[in-house]
């Protein structure tokens, strides 16, 4: 049996781009996975770690000759990823990556490219934990969960069927949809929340009683607020990458806590409950798991 | 060794009443645990599951010679409890309580009693589960968890050594404050992020593509919404009967997300981030387990 890949580049070799090589290697997807990240040491941990075969200190380098490029980093370094893959890759070099935003990704790669390369298809893997780097890397972490592939309108079909046979491949169910629908969903189930969380924290923790606020803190709040410890910069990035479909589903959050607030002030008993029941049942109807 | 009570009465048997009765049977504190549920069957439940020993069918009666009287119903129902009290106990019956919010515990009774019972000593244990109802009651709710005791400026120091003596008892770490204090720590602590977490899920739930940004929740979603799951008639009752502190402390969060609202829109990632980061840092420093 020959791999499914002779040579797959992961530019990015954390916590995501690890567990992708991890989950190729026990699948025996490819024969020699190359890797670049910007930090020399860090890529270094990564073959040391057995993550990786090798790494190259360049990227055009490291893109030379794959079969597959995935490129693993913060959304704020796409654009200049791209740029220096210009003149080593070919128009149907695959390309994918795991972008929270996908828009975004296009938009650097028309910046760079001028016209979208057949070979790109962004994707976005639903899986990840509050940690990150290589070493938090693992080799079942896309098992039984949601890849959504975004492939442009300029995107070959033949590249994104490699794209999804290889999501799937790792274990992952492969969803497709347009960039734009995929920013506005996830916007809303991944992005507000996290906006949400993150403000609510720096809220308590301006006020006078905080360190007794969080001292009476119990399951549920730290439930609430564990997205709250999410890495910032990345989700910064988030913030700057998909800015107007947040501000979009946050304008529609705003509106409806008026409502709720207005309600409140109004002691409007049968209205706070009607908006507490609707919000309970659709969770325990669409939410599996608890 | 006697027990610390002959009788103590509990007026609502259901997930934390039935737990502080199996607490006290745990720990032989209480030789007759009475028990009064507005629903016969219910009450007649506990007593099959032998959460309490015997029940009464008018909260008068069940009261009558009580050493200590704890409330556990849904804030809506205090005064009609309180008034069904009067006559059937003393001004020195020491009578507790477990309800989310105080001020306005505090308030049920003035109506009722005119003046603040020396006995009366509010109390708000900082425990509990999604789950409602008796059978869902268990003897270790209250273990390592916080009570916080709320005494009038009109309790006696007697009531509320022998409350604190009770809570301690069955596991909990008892801290006193005042009821206005309390309200302001739990809309902070609790009651906000109640409400936070109902709105955005009743907000999802009316957009268009609501049963795919559902489908495409993650295990970050699952934990920010998991109390948009719990009982909305409790939660109508808790902001009805909080409702200044937890609009007040509304008014402070959305005052922080304008202004991250306004980082976001004016793509200024310095703001962003610095937010994020104080969040971050607040939630890893003060929130314990996670």
């Amino acid at each position: 049996m020959t791999a499914m890949f002779n040579r797959v580049t992961i530019i990015g070799v954390g916590l995501i781009g690890g567990s992708i090589a991890r989950a190729m290697k026990k699948h025996k997807l490819c024969n020699d996975i190359v890797g670049y990240t910007r930090r020399e040491n860090e890529v270094k941990k990564a073959v040391a770690l057995g993550v990786i075969d090798r790494y190259e200190t360049s990227v055009a380098e490291a893109v030379n000759g794959a079969d597959l490029v995935i490129v693993a980093v913060p959304m704020g370094a796409f654009e200049s990823m791209f740029r220096q893959m210009v003149g080593a890759v070919s128009p149907d070099t695959v390309i994918s990556d795991v972008g929270s935003a996908k828009s975004s990704v296009v938009d650097a790669a028309k910046n760079v490219f001028g016209v979208l390369p057949p070979g790109l298809v962004p994707a976005h893997p639903i899986a990840g934990t509050e940690k990150s780097g290589v070493e938090a890397s693992f080799d079942s972490l896309f098992e039984n969960r949601c890849t959504i592939i975004t492939p442009t309108e300029f995107s070959s079909e033949s590249a994104v069927s490699l794209v999804s046979n290889f999501w799937q491949a790792i274990g992952a169910e492969v969803v497709r949809m347009s960039p734009e629908h995929h920013d506005l969903v996830l916007a809303a189930t991944s992005h507000l929340p996290h906006v949400l969380a993150f403000s609510l924290v720096d809220t308590l923790s301006h006020m006078q009683e905080h360190s007794e606020i969080f001292r009476f803190a119990a399951g549920g709040f730290r439930d609430f607020t564990r997205i709250a410890s999410s890495d910032p910069t990345m989700w910064r990035d988030i913030c700057l990458n998909n800015k107007d479909a947040i501000l979009a589903s946050l304008k529609k959050y705003e509106e409806q806590l008026k409502k709720l607030e207005e309600a409140i002030a109004e002691q409007d008993g049968v209205k706070i409950e009607k908006i507490f029941s609707n919000a309970k049942n659709a969770r325990d109807t669409h939410v599996i798991g608890g």
